[in-house]
């Protein structure tokens, strides 16, 4: 039956092909190359230095540059979140707080647990976790700063006990940061943790890296942003932590014949919208949705504010793919990789066990990707460009960290001196046999 | 009491000088710059694109050229790790055994357990752990391939159940890899899992990127190396995971004035023997510790078949510490984030809780850090260069990975549609908000 639908009909007028899934490889399927380049590179290096060097003073002048807007004092006072918070609705005030409970009910089951192995005459070991200690978020404006990302990336920090949050976010024209972001600050935290600093960039990078003046060193750094913060966090990677280097955001909507195709193409746009880069992609074992999809796609794209940016997304990143059946649907899902996943089925819950690689899954008909974005509860900060093979959603985790111990008594020792000596012997490294040896000497 | 003793004195003929610890920044106690550099990066790169582009003719010019000798089959045969087991002493056969069952019952104390929150009507939510599928593990070859290494990282991989495991060593001058390193993969590992291959350096990490004809792309890649090696994962980082970027060996021995000099030497020579830019830093409330161990270090150095490596490195990087008590030896060790600690103190449990940034925690004076190398059962991978501040020991977190899950029946969905648009468009994304809206048209 497929094929006496006329494939090249619906293709013709629309931004977005139907292809076969088992035609192509993932790098057929998506162009997900880095969008910096050398360029980028050397760009932030030499932000990053200056920074180092000068401190403040280059901060205000990249501020000037970029945001357009003199800046004086970057911290913005702790009765600003308050006032802020006061100036929204009551409506969206309700909003924040309800995000933010659900956010932390999530996140709040993440809490790892230290063990200790006690079973062994004389011998003691286990692994303790403790907290970072000093933190800093980096929050998008595109417009304002989002209120979202200070949720996600706040929440989880104070549930693992972080100490010290420097949250960075570029002004606006007047050196603002929009009433949302500094609500979702006021709802989340206590200011003798959480700070606000009004600096972006790779400029405020520098800052959480190196310490300016104004702004504290970190011990890692969080959160999104463009091609110039996915740059600088990749480069001071190594002196500070980081959680991941970002791109460009994608979904992938694995969907039956029963979807709806004005719901499937309005979860495509609401990624498309994000950036040209970003990657909205079908995979379908109906040729019907395949088709419907497509045309909704046009007639959708037309009504959105952000037309311009999520045509070219589509047109360069928005993909449609054919399975022949369901399962291999599932295996195209585990070869992209894809940061966010929806499986719009009759029966999500019996396709779950066959994805093994994917950031966040969305179950269902009723699960927009945009329902995890703000509310739901699990984190938005997920793995993107494939990296959900080998890397996991923001939680609790990356906020902690773990140190093993390892206690033997003297009698332990002796009874295992000799393989130990014996055993470093044989890899060369004679000092790691006498530091044992020694000890049996005077036992 | 501390002035009278002449500070100078014994510092004139020592390889290593004895300082007050809060004189100083953690910059100024060592010197933990990136050995690598621009012509490290840029020769990397160029082995990376190289192997990239010609697969394993490459690899065999970079193995003639670094490991003088001409590999034809890089794959070593299954059968040879059985032999090599064989070869070797009984006596060693067990320790391997041993250092192999301890390793495992330490690792499976980490299995990561998924959850789910299915409290609310309509509304289920959870994380869910699933293995990485394909792992490289790099093992460096100084002398021999550490069989150690091998141990430390197949035993977590295979308890994630990692279901395809490449280990990569540079073969000697014959062309051969150890009878110990093979006799590490014969005790742990099934061969239909792993499979070991004869090349090391950037080289292997490209195979392991990019994937040749002999060697199969992996989706992340573990162990240590130079700084080839590590400039090489650095690289790769992004289209591939990565454990760390691993610096030069550390150890921090806290020690109280009761504490055996002789030990105390022999814990930090064990470390400066493994390269010259390792560390060895001893900080005590003692100076007559201090003094009694800065004569034994000189002593115990030119024992040492190593003694050329370990003197450079002592001289560097070897470093005294004088602190006014216990609590501020403890603030040293906070401060420093060592790799390796050491607490040879009277009640080293007491002390653990002041403990926060460190890699692996050795307690007492019968716990020298040689008895973590190869035996306990703590991993011996950990966070170098101060980067225990936000990382933590290679376990079998390292070898899975996370993905949330979220479902919404219509009707809870119906319920919250209007706060998510609300929120969407406040952070000007429209489509993200229709995403939501559509569905409850519907509904």
């Amino acid at each position: 039956m497929r094929r006496t639908v006329p494939r090249k009909k619906g293709d013709v007028n629309s931004v977005i092909k139907i292809r076969n899934f088992r035609d192509l490889s993932p790098e057929e399927i998506l162009d997900r190359r880095d969008p910096g380049g050398e360029d980028v590179r050397r760009a932030v290096s030499d932000i990053l230095s200056d920074v180092r060097t000068r401190g403040d003073a280059a901060l205000r002048e990249y501020t000037k540059r970029f945001d357009g807007v003199d800046v004086t004092e970057f911290k913005v006072p702790d009765e600003a979140l308050e006032a802020a918070f006061d100036s929204l609705d009551e409506n969206f005030q309700e909003t924040l707080h309800l995000a933010s409970d659900n956010i932390e009910r999530f996140h709040e089951r993440q809490i790892p647990r230290d063990y200790v192995l006690a079973d062994r005459p004389g011998i003691v070991q286990g692994m303790r976790y403790t907290p970072i200690e000093r933190v800093g978020i980096c929050v998008p404006r595109s417009p304002e700063a989002f209120p979202s990302t200070i949720l996600m990336n706040v929440i989880p920090a104070l549930l693992a006990g972080v100490k010290e949050i420097a949250i960075v976010t570029p002004p606006d024209r007047n050196g603002n940061i929009s009433a949302e972001a500094l609500a979702a600050v006021y709802v989340t935290a206590d200011p003798r943790v959480v700070s606000v600093y009004r600096v972006g960039g790779a400029q405020a990078v520098a800052a959480l890296a190196y310490g300016t003046e104004s702004i504290p060193a970190v011990d890692k750094i969080v959160g999104p942003g463009g091609v110039y913060v996915a740059e600088a966090k990749r480069q001071v990677y190594g002196r500070v932590g980081i959680d991941m280097v970002a791109g460009p955001s994608e979904i992938l909507v694995l969907a039956d014949g029963d979807s709806n195709p004005v719901h499937v193409a309005a979860d495509m746009l609401s990624q498309a919208e994000h950036d040209t880069h970003a990657a909205a992609v079908l995979v379908t074992d109906s040729r019907p949705l395949a088709e419907a999809v497509q045309r909704e796609l046009e007639a959708q794209l037309s009504k959105l504010p952000r037309e311009a940016i999520a045509r070219a997304s589509i047109e360069h990143n928005g993909k449609i793919l054919l399975t022949d059946d369901l399962a291999e649907a599932a295996e195209a899902a585990n070869r992209l990789a894809p940061e966010h996943l929806e499986l719009c089925v009759a029966d999500p819950f019996a396709l779950l066990p066959r994805i093994r690689n994917a950031g966040s899954v969305f179950l269902g008909r009723s699960a927009p990707e945009a329902l995890g974005d703000y509310f739901a509860g699990p984190n938005h900060t997920l793995p993107t460009s494939g990296t959900a093979r080998f890397s996991s959603p923001l939680g609790m985790y990356d906020f902690m960290k773990r140190s093993s111990f390892l206690y033997y008594a003297p009698d332990a020792l002796a009874g295992v001196a000799d393989r130990i000596a014996d055993f470093a012997e044989r890899e060369g490294l004679h000092g790691h046999a006498q530091s044992v040896l020694v000890r049996k000497e005077k036992a």
